[in-house]
């Protein structure tokens, strides 16, 4: 194995690159800025040339790299084919193939940045240790990824650990933002929480509740104020418990990991989220599957570089 | 490779045993009782001779076979182990160690039942020519199994596939099996169907309904009368129809399979079925994961022969 690699992992406004060595050391990271202008055709080669900088500056070329991982935010097929980006403005994309040209012919891996986090997560953060891992992301929106075996499963249609969009609710009257009614992510997310809230202060106007003179009223201070013993905050963390602790039970009824990492900004929450999904999770999953362990992701903003490097260590 | 293999298919009262070439041809299979005296002590020598015995007739030796491989009505752990089988009477047994000491050293493989039978479907049934399958089995109970890149998903504690034990409903008065209520498996087995025909004939003494005169009523006669137009039938079948179209969709949310095979008695209820299924499937389903193809069983009761021998086949 040559001695050094890249995680890339792109987002609608930056792209996070981080430089490793093959045996997993985080060396080096940095941002550039997405351009998405074309419909994204500079995003690539902006990678590209930022990756021969840095080995410039190293006194390294690409001889020295074993490959390059990379995150995108879209679905991505078992041949590193992107399956439509929309917020890159990427349609049918080979980036397996157009990356690995551009860097002379050094081995390119592409995954969906969701599930590449949950490959970081895996590899070294919450699910350390652990090969079979499931993880849910709390963040604008819900995500996943479901590792196996230390690797990613993608899904025949670039669609697996999708699990923010299992439908959760009969009586959702809102519309997702995948045109169905009732995804858990209209709940579980950021933007979940503060819409639960919103609703319970318009469903309760005597309530007597700090969340109401809020602006912005956000997912944290709901989570703030139930720690501080508000009842209409406890409310809302106890159904957005009851709903992921439930489909979270349906997952693991299906794969059985060992593990299930919990992360993104609505995880920061801590110990009272935990602690809320548990009191659902437990009497709902099947019960083999109760002894998998629930954890906190660790490493941020930097688990889509970790992961997209592990792609390429772990061929 | 060498010529010959076997599948066998442990059930609660007999041994299926199968006879196969390793190109996957099925030559012979026939059936023992399963002893389950002496916490089915007996079981294993009794499989361990039987092939002996056809090997002999056959004119053939151990040295013939590549291997031999066993479906088990219970949880199994990656290493072969079997984790409490209640219905044959055994503890933690070590099924793949056992046997193959019986027979002389010759490689054994062991997996869970329904998760073999969806090996056999997948390799040679409804899912043929499709790596990616999610296989659910409507008998008595519901099972499943998950097949991934053509190789069975064990799950860290054996359970992986356990989807009969979703929790589809929060208002389940009566307790499954399994301890919880409101799993999958008290709508869609079988049994399910009965109930819910039970119910629903309880619920309204006054409905007029050819479901009422029967006795014993079973969920074959709630599908054949609601092809012929009753409507307590029809709204049972409906029902069904959204429990487990939904439960699918968050299965397919998971794993984002090629396919999705239906078996188990039940399924040969056939087209009402799957157009049930499929009503409530496709507006709960990730819109990528709406082209999974959905697809009855077609080997019946060979499907755990099949899949048994499969493991030895595709190590």
């Amino acid at each position: 194995m040559k001695p050094y690699a890249f995680g890339v992992d792109i987002g609608g406004t930056t792209v996070k690159i981080g430089f490793f060595t093959t045996e997993g050391k985080f060396l080096d990271h940095w941002e550039i800025p997405t351009r998405k202008e074309g419909n994204g055709e500079m995003i690539l080669p902006d990678i590209a040339r930022a990756i021969s900088k840095k080995l410039y500056e190293k006194n390294l070329s690409l001889n020295d790299l074993e490959g390059v991982g990379v995150g995108v935010p879209g679905p991505v097929l078992a041949d590193g084919v992107v399956n439509k980006c929309v917020n890159l403005g990427w349609g049918v994309l080979d980036v397996r193939g157009q990356l690995s040209s551009l860097l002379s012919g050094v081995p390119v891996e592409v995954g969906n940045d969701a599930n590449v986090a949950a490959l970081g997560e895996q590899w070294n953060g919450g699910g350390k240790g652990h090969p079979n891992v499931v993880m849910v992301t709390l963040g604008t929106g819900v995500g996943g990824g479901i590792i196996l075996n230390g690797k990613i499963l993608p899904g025949a249609h670039g669609a697996a650990g999708e699990i923010g969009h299992m439908k959760v609710r009969d009586d959702e009257p809102e519309t997702c933002g995948c045109g169905k009614k009732g995804c858990l992510e209209q709940y579980g997310s950021a933007t979940g929480v503060v819409r639960l809230a919103k609703r319970a202060l318009a469903a309760d106007l005597s309530a007597d509740t700090p969340l109401r003179s809020l602006d912005p009223l956000t997912a944290k201070d709901v989570f703030d104020y139930a720690k501080r013993g508000d009842e209409m905050s406890l409310a809302i963390v106890e159904e957005v418990g009851k709903m992921l602790g439930e489909a979270i039970a349906h997952i693991t009824c299906v794969i059985d990991p060992d593990v299930v990492v919990i992360g993104g900004g609505v995880s920061k929450a801590g110990q009272i989220l935990l602690d809320a999904v548990h009191k659902y999770y437990t009497p709902a999953a099947f019960h083999a599957s109760r002894q998998s362990d629930f954890k906190l992701a660790v490493l941020g903003n930097d688990a889509g570089m970790y992961g997209a490097v592990r792609m390429i260590l772990n061929k």
